[in-house]
């Protein structure tokens, strides 16, 4: 069923060998790309029924179980020349699983859907479906299902299941006045790399990449829920949009202190690399801003109880009191604060 | 958050009142129509967190979970001139409940994305949203979560997670020689409706109306397999095609004996309207081929023990024997039998 991996590759890696997979899905068929993709995605020992019946069946550690879906378009979330197939399976898995640790939970399966034009290359079918399956496999996870339909443009849908391990949900409305709010993972660094694009430019490197392909922090978030984290939610879409949330569902004010906020040297570097002042203030195209609304890297943001000795993969960056809404400095903030689809 | 529902509506339907919502979607934006979906979906009891936060959280019966993933794409699965946003929202949710019942779980929620272009009317996602909804209640589920985006086109995903309810899965490779074969549920009528709608007929209104809104006996899955079904599947693709799958997986030849299968009188007079011959022989359009090969109406098929009574929802339609393939009255089937996409 799966031709590619009965073919002798010696010398090549198995994304190498994939790449050079003829033809387009259309002339593939849907049964064949399927049977392709999934052997591309080993089955956890926790599948009682894979890949390959009518639904997918996993004995789970706890009863108690996360879901969350998310949707990844191309030409709203990417583009094809700007992302290889795999950065864009990175992509569509990051942002689901980064959903399931945000809730303190820990990833089990993934169910994806793809939908493409019949003259999609098989070679990015089958990239895409690796680097899927190793971003689900860094965030302890496999891909246990799927559908595929043909449409006009790659649309993609990733469901993340995760257990609950035993542990109590850490949703966005359980931050109290006094709380430490903390920070992992990177901020800011996938707007810059999208910036960089924008303008033709393909380094500095390092926020490239980040826009290319997230990295989020998944073994923070249940490690955050054992701590006793108050609340948490993934940076999807711009740490004060997202603390927003937060602040909002626990009717609390969130306060970020911009001076504790680390300034990666990629960040500096993409300034000026744009033309961009590196120290420009909030609410100016900058490092700053970037940190503050730029989404996508999907950090995972926690509050967590006064007193709390806080991990040393999170950074401390402000406090929790009472009020309503988030203010940065002491000020509401300027900018544009988040995305909007439709809009 | 949901203008619609503190509007005083006398007299009216909830459907009627909702149809008259102005704008498009592009005007509302995202976080409005979202807010205004929600307010549509009930949250079950066994939901720990609900919509609008990171991730979904349920409280399982079991911790055995299926899981299933089916896309809808406007142009491929629906056109609009054809289907009222609420029939949509139906079909959506039919695919995945019933791939849910087919291994002989019990539903228990939907996760739900919605891509859509910007000028979509909101009428048309909250009525979508509505039989969306309804569906999922007749199938005994909620939706608890979901994710929008701007598209080119419609795209709808639909995850639906059930509870194996201490019950091991039917899978399509349990069939055994001597088993009974049977089904409930429709079959061809989808198939017969879309026919009719093709040549610009919108009757008989049977098939019509079961191309537009599929019902698929949700409550035979799971007793079929409290009953011992050895194998089962829901007919998507349509019945020799979906028993094919059962035969290859379990290892055995399955026999269709089609003086079993009740011909309704619908898809006579679908024929008829059709300038087809009713009593056309299996291989040629009408209503022998689509009980044969019609897909989409998501009827259940099963194998039984020999001699098990079989419920007065089902229909025994054939046997199980030694071999391999479907066999209709002994023979190979003639005609083209199923969906592929792509090609």
């Amino acid at each position: 069923m799966d031709t590619v991996s009965h073919r002798p590759v010696i010398g090549r890696s198995q994304e190498a060998a994939i790449s050079t997979e003829p033809g387009t899905i259309g002339e593939l068929g849907e049964f064949g790309l399927i049977a392709a993709v999934a052997a591309r995605m080993p089955q956890p020992p926790s599948a009682i029924v894979g890949i390959g019946d009518d639904a997918a069946v996993l004995r789970l550690p706890d009863s108690a179980v996360t879901a969350t879906t998310d949707l990844i378009v191309e030409g709203v979330h990417f583009r094809r020349d700007w992302s290889a197939p795999a950065d864009v399976g990175v992509k569509a898995a990051a942002r689901s699983l980064a959903d399931v640790v945000a809730m303190g939970a820990v990833p089990q399966t993934l169910l994806v859907g793809l939908a493409a034009p019949p003259d999609l290359p098989v070679a990015w079918a089958l990239e895409f479906a690796s680097g899927l399956a190793g971003e689900a496999a860094r965030g302890g996870a496999s891909v246990t299902g799927g559908d595929m339909s043909s449409a006009t443009q790659i649309f993609i849908s990733v469901t993340a299941i995760g257990s609950m391990a035993g542990r109590e949900p850490v949703t966005r409305a359980g931050a109290h006045p006094s709380d430490t709010l903390a920070v992992t993972g990177r901020l800011g660094q996938s707007t810059a790399g999208f910036a960089l694009l924008e303008a033709g430019r393909t380094s500095p490197a390092g926020p490239v990449d980040a826009y290319r392909r997230p990295a989020p922090p998944y073994q923070s978030g249940p490690a955050a829920a054992a701590l006793g984290a108050t609340a948490m939610i993934d940076v999807s879409d711009g740490l004060v949009a997202d603390l927003g949330h937060i602040a909002a569902a626990s009717g609390v004010r969130i306060d970020i202190e911009t001076a504790r906020l680390p300034v990666p040297p990629a960040l500096t570097d993409a300034a000026a690399a744009l033309g961009l002042d590196p120290a420009a203030r909030a609410g100016s195209p900058g490092p700053l801003s970037w940190l503050l609304t730029g989404g996508e890297d999907h950090a995972l943001a926690a509050t967590f109880p006064f007193g709390t000795q806080i991990p040393t993969d999170w950074v401390v960056i402000g406090r929790v009191h009472p009020g309503r809404g988030v203010y940065v400095d002491g000020m509401n903030y300027p900018g544009m604060i988040g995305w909007q689809h439709f809009r």
